[in-house]
């Protein structure tokens, strides 16, 4: 899988968004996972993205440049598929090639028949012991993960009038799509590769309007998919700043689907996430960001857990670095 | 609903296509309209556009800024929604924004499971007595305009060899389009905004050939969509010049509706407009666009009438900007 | 580089236009011969499609499934590149696979900094001797070929008046297309692919109005690009019926390029081809096609033209069948 990047991949800099490359990598993940799960006799099944962890952006691609998606996968349970997706950025003129991303995703087999139905799914071979051990931990973390996010969710955003610069209720934004029939798999359901590029395109507005310069996403949290949206549905993505380091931004984003034309429900929560994004300077150097400046309780709270997460993350790499040096 | 306005969306020049932002319009009014129409228990139903009153471009929207368009219900019938749509484009690195277009569109709740079928539409509550009868009013004028441009239509456009600059002949153009799923409703008919963006690529074609300069478009008369067009049919679009001014264009377009594989309906007028553009220099200033030449009796006889509607416009406006000043 | 082939790529039926699968092979093609190019030190180069060689669609592809593409450089000149590009879809439920097609490609490097600049091509290492004798005799072939259709093109379409069911005025049809960036490669020429695909498009139309029913690509003829159109450009793509068969059509398209801001050139004919459709029933089999009824000498002539390369075609295949069988 790869495609030469257009510039409508991409934002005035030249800079291909971030959501350009999360879609292609779940059609990657959905192609292979959906092969994989079809590949015993049984009842034909459309696999369905459940949850995207922490995905980190490594180097911009720019329009012109090839984007080759490679995906694996590296982990069966009962229900579900792991699927690891490299993509790697290609100017087919210098020859120089970059690893823009690597993701994690899981998928779980709907049935073709009833969509409510989740499949078995085929066992893959392990060529060593440990790879399965180390999946089956990788699961079991994701699948505590999953649980958590799905108490969260119920915050609404509000539009702010006259906000002052800087401000959470300066940068909000939301936007909203018809859900058309090329966004949606077999099965009627948006993918969650469009679902991605939606809000990539939110939050990179949000960051825009904190800082107006140019801008690119720096990495995305884990997401998890809840709950199906179904084709005619009308989709709302909103986005709020919740943290600023010196050189970062951290926007939540909410998408929430409403059926409007199916009486039977109404509208509900989809999917939230945090997207990080940077700065750039014309010359591809960071910039300094504004500090985001609270003002109610609640945006004093969200910013502390933003940073949280912020100095978590940080540590984290920490150690890989000093792991790697070891 | 908001949008970053990407390169496709835009001219050489950089100015976005009136025809994007009508399509945006269009988009709001039909989720808005359809999801009024299914707020109470009882048939779900799809809004259809039944027509889009006279339409400004106050100013010109360029690639990177964000399109931000609102939507509100002003006026129910029994049958029909009365939708304000305002469309603010913003430039995310400066802050500015812009008011760039207001348009008003009315809507009518088609069933789901009887496309011929008109749905009755849940009434909305008013502040102010005065709002009601001034909705009714426009309501009824809308109505008649409608049975008007029932009556004309009929017209084909046929080329001509060997045309001379600037005359009718040598600007006229026409494209042909498989309406495909993206392009449709849930019920299976193409969206109102698809076709006018279409009716404005043709009619910005016939204005650059014409003037061979960057063209933006000015304004599109009232119009009306008597005629629905099913998935999988043909559409051909015309576009020829009707009139000129010192600094303006009209351009006349047709839709004809081919439903070729149904066999029980031959080709049939679906909508018909006038779109009004102007040339515009490097700094964005009107230039002046070379004077129509008309050649035959209908062609006189059409500029005439464009003369007409270009100065009772004019008069309009001034009796407004005369209205706002007192 | 793959796919999932959805809605908005396939016609009503859900078969994939034939258009569709030939942007997929030349963005592949585009893509190797560029990255080949570049490979040695020297002056950067984007590949330009020259020439495509005839190409049959040997079994039709539809939504949902994935088109697998690849693509490998077979023969280079000084100043060319020969690639073979094949198509492959996959049904990821059932696991099927199926050859799409086979399609031979020529190239030529043109300098990033001067456009009208053809640079040299590195050579490629051939397993076998007879591999590059074979490609060098492949080479002058479509070479002399090539200057062949110099020759011919200045025809035009002109429309009829009340045509008669079946005959050529009848379905013939054209289109209008402004030139968008995301058309374009980074020389700000319009990629063949897109080209390419726009064509079926026309092509389909005319084979649709001809018969009515359900119609698919079969194959699609030599098709030279002695002309690049720039951003910016209008093309009118135009195509009318020269000939049928039994259970085919033959549908002449000419693209005629009109850069209408740039005063320096008028309207040029870009490209032409002829493009082979045949009517499927519900189940898939070919079904009958109501035979072209030719009124002028021109046309009548075209059609003797045109049986000519039917009669051709089908006694290569035999050859190609009799000589598999030995």
């Amino acid at each position: 899988l790869g495609r030469i990047m257009r510039p409508d991949d991409a934002n005035v800099a030249g800079n291909v968004h971030g959501g350009t490359i999360l879609k292609m990598i779940e059609e990657a993940g959905a192609i292979i996972s959906t092969r994989h799960c079809n590949s015993q006799a049984g009842e034909p099944c459309v696999a369905a993205l459940a949850r995207v962890e922490r995905t980190d952006f490594l180097s911009p691609v720019c329009i012109g440049e090839v984007a080759n998606v490679s995906a694996e996968i590296t982990y069966t349970s009962r229900h579900s598929v792991e699927v690891q997706v490299n993509v790697m950025s290609e100017n087919i003129l210098t020859g120089a090639k970059k690893v823009t991303n690597k993701a994690t995703l899981w998928y779980v087999p709907l049935s073709l028949k009833n969509v409510n139905k989740v499949l078995e799914v085929p066992p893959i071979q392990y060529v060593r012991k440990e790879q399965e051990d180390e999946g089956r931990k990788r699961y079991e973390e994701q699948k505590l993960d999953r649980l958590e996010t799905k108490q969260r969710n119920g915050d609404v955003i509000f539009p702010v009038i006259n906000p002052e610069p800087h401000t959470v209720g300066y940068s909000q934004s939301s936007l909203i799509h018809l859900v058309g029939p090329s966004d949606c798999t077999l099965l009627g359901f948006v993918h969650g590769g469009v679902t991605m590029k939606l809000m990539d395109e939110v939050a990179g507005i949000v960051a825009a309007r904190h800082c107006k310069t140019n801008i690119v996403t720096a990495s995305v949290d884990a997401i998890n998919f809840h709950e199906k949206i179904k084709k005619g549905s009308v989709i709302t993505i909103s986005g709020r700043m919740t943290f600023t380091s010196n050189k970062s931004m951290e926007i939540e984003v909410f998408v929430d689907a409403d059926p409007f034309v199916d009486e039977s429900r109404g509208r509900y929560r989809a999917v939230s996430a945090f997207f990080t994004y940077v700065s750039l300077s014309k010359e591809g150097k960071p910039l300094p960001v504004p500090q985001l400046l609270t003002e109610t309780e609640e945006e004093k709270r969200r910013f502390e857990e933003g940073k949280g997460r912020y100095l978590q993350t940080k540590a984290k790499r920490q150690a890989q670095l000093q792991q790697a040096a070891q």
